[in-house]
């Protein structure tokens, strides 16, 4: 990915070492059993290991410095944050689902091995996420341990991930025209959720009282919508093979999604204006929250 | 179902009762949102009210009842673990995991709505469990609600359920004959896990000292062990119409199960000899564990 200037060096370095944390953390809590569950693990690994941005664990690796977090401890929440991602797309992949063929360059679980092990690798990382946060190596306090958990299970569940992609799908199936407020509630919970849950985990993480938390919610969801925009942005105009994935679904779906509600121009600037203003959020904090700031505009600047 | 003598009665009220709870729970955690999403939200009702033995919240409620828990809290727990073995169904019935059509003697989910909702049903229902254990309404102590996702966590995982799950598909698909070890080990994963998991988060509610637990998980095994042997025995003598599922399909399937391996009488046998040694782990007790004592041969005497 392209990333530039003294923002771009502070991210693109950032981005590196989470990436090599997040791998050694699912190398390390994945070893593939001498039985037949092997399969299982060999696609949990596969779908894991080597791929993704880790937007997600980076911002909670990123907020949880701000507070003085262990590194070790923000890196086993950056890993189930990504556990969680990395389920919901494996799932979002199936035929059932989205039926995609390509994810982050590589062929999708499911092609690579079937379907049944693409629901289940799907499932048993979404359990791992919740063992991570149940383990005391995560945390020794156990209350933090507890919030970690209630607020990733919130993102993932009904009210959030879940919860917007079937507005997503039945919007693909049902031919549903959403309106610019309902596809902003739509990308809020498939979308914002998780991203919102990342910062604020990282937050907790950093025990940092709920009731001064106000500036960092109002972050994520800038920084959510204008991930989303940018995702629809790319969809339309990216490069499918940096992208590493099907692009110009949108349109061949007839989908309304922030560009053709908006149109280009208008949703880049709107993107744009979310990622000032996110970062505006910010002006309490000096350089330690730079990182927050780079991954803000690395969000609509990315070509992946 | 039918459930006969002084054992029977306690069980009968105890299972309606323990019936009637979790589906006033269910109702209460799953109000059908006025947005889109809807659909998903009615298929996890479908799914989860009414029916099921309910034999896992019975389990927990009973297990924390000897302790004197609360049955608020109880029923709680017993409802999260009840949202994740209803997940686990959903999904095992899917056209690319066992293609069911019947379950509990009504249509499966992905039947009534379409695979992708039934994927994003158990997605959602998984993403449930934890939620509600990580509700301070559970347990007002963080540690207990930590304990509790901890050993649900790692039940529905890779080294649990979805594991077992995983080990039975390789059988089914590659025609891997296992051996009554690997059966056994299996099934312990596939089904004694989550059987385990609901006596062990009653000990936990009931602050039982995870030293004294010994006697609690060696009736779990035991329990577990014979569940899944009966199971094998009424895919084989059962009635479809009592059991409101598909039978002989471990036939069909040319699948090595403990009445393949053992026989009927053998498998008969050695089910019941479990329960008497399930029973006799809870010497130490009083009345007070009746139920867990009924539970243990209603387990093998059941005809669904």
């Amino acid at each position: 990915m392209t990333v530039v200037g003294m923002d771009g060096d502070l991210l693109a370095d950032g981005l590196k070492r989470v990436q090599a944390e997040v791998d050694a953390s699912f190398d390390d809590l994945l070893p593939v059993p001498d039985d037949t569950r092997a399969r299982l693990v060999e696609a949990m690994r596969y779908a894991t290991i080597g791929g993704g941005k880790r937007v997600r664990p980076l911002l909670v690796v990123s907020t949880a410095e701000m507070y003085g977090v262990s590194r070790e401890a923000a890196i086993r929440v950056g890993t189930a944050v990504e556990a969680i991602h990395v389920y919901s797309l494996i799932h979002d992949d199936l035929p059932c689902m989205d039926d995609d063929e390509l994810r982050h360059g590589k062929a999708t679980v499911h092609k690579v091995y079937d379907e049944a092990t693409a629901v289940l690798a799907g499932d048993a990382l979404h359990a791992l996420a919740f063992d991570i946060l149940a383990d005391a190596d995560t945390s020794t306090d156990p209350f933090v341990r507890s919030e970690l958990i209630a607020t990733l299970g919130h993102a993932s569940g009904m009210n959030g991930m879940a919860g917007g992609q079937m507005m997503d799908m039945v919007a693909d199936e049902e031919g549903v025209d959403y309106d610019l407020r309902a596809v902003t509630r739509l990308q809020q919970l498939k979308t914002g959720a998780l991203l919102g849950a990342s910062v604020e985990m990282g937050a907790i993480l950093g025990r940092v009282p709920i009731e001064t938390r106000a500036h960092l919610r109002a972050y994520s969801r800038d920084i959510g919508l204008a991930f989303q925009i940018a995702d629809d942005l790319l969809d339309v105009i990216g490069d499918e093979a940096k992208a590493g994935k099907a692009l110009r679904k949108d349109e061949v779906q007839g989908k309304q999604t922030f560009v053709t509600l908006m149109g280009v121009d208008k949703a880049r600037e709107q993107a744009r204006a979310l990622v000032d203003q996110a970062i505006a959020h910010l002006a309490s904090h000096g350089s330690e929250a730079d990182t927050l700031r780079a991954l803000a505009r690395f969000i609509v600047e990315r070509d992946r």
